[in-house]
């Protein structure tokens, strides 16, 4: 009987409902009892540049704003962790989970994260929009699908099940 | 202990090597021993019209070129699906196959079926087109990853492992 292999899965989380499918979707499909596949948990701090415009309101953060920004950030990222292991705490095969944090422009630090960490399979979730949007935005998971050299898995949300 | 659900996993078969490589995928990854997925091979046809250029060269086609139009299919889809076989009939676990022929607009006829099998899963080939093709071209598989509710996996023809 084949060996079963060992998978390297990255998954791209966020504070979307679609990332949590998307890991959810994973540990369906692609932890079968017995393998030995490890879990990316991959979260991304927007560029800073972003938070530029918070500074205005600068003033009303007592102490030092860009302590207080990183704070923030950093709850945030605990926030959407402390999310994923809701999902995955349930499952109940051992799983090697590994957590990682890039900051910058999401698709570019997915597809670039994906490379370096010599990754076996990417999972996204992605928004289901309307046809305009559809067609005027390059969504993340789009870029990532075309960029990365190892499959990629793409994620909707699924209509709650009948 | 969850009970392994029955998954039935379309995956989009043509002539090409990515697309081989995408079934090949999918076996290492969506069949774990014990499941009761099925894989379904979907290969689409052609439009009709796409054959009227041949018209003109009807008069070489000994009897009646229609017929003969159909065999070469035929053959095409026979040849696809034995090509198909030869990646699957070494897989130790049993599976479910079923094959499926349509007719059509790649594109279209994939999602469509996607949805009328209610598959839980599209799989498919892409290829690593350079710059200019990716940013001109609309893939058949970035068109379906947006197109199709369930989730859909992209798979690059992988540089052999070293």
């Amino acid at each position: 009987m084949e060996e079963i292999k060992e998978r390297k899965i990255v998954v791209a989380v966020d504070e979307s409902e679609e990332s949590m499918e998307a890991l959810s979707w994973s540990l369906d499909n692609l932890f079968p009892i017995g393998s030995n596949n490890t879990l990316t948990l991959l979260y991304v701090k927007p560029p800073l540049p972003v938070y530029s415009s918070l500074d205005a309101a600068g003033f009303i953060v007592a102490g030092d704003p860009v302590a207080a920004l990183e704070k923030y950030e950093h709850e945030l990222v605990e926030s959407v962790m402390a999310r994923s292991r809701t999902v995955y705490q349930d499952f109940e095969s051992d799983i090697n989970i590994e957590r990682r944090v890039g900051r910058g422009d999401a698709k570019e630090v997915i597809c670039n994260a994906v490379e370096k960490l010599r990754a076996d399979m990417l999972v996204m979730g992605t928004h289901d929009y309307g046809f305009f949007k559809r067609a005027l935005l390059g969504s993340v998971s789009q870029y990532c699908a075309k960029r990365v050299k190892c499959p990629v898995v793409i994620v909707k949300k699924q209509p709650q099940n009948i």
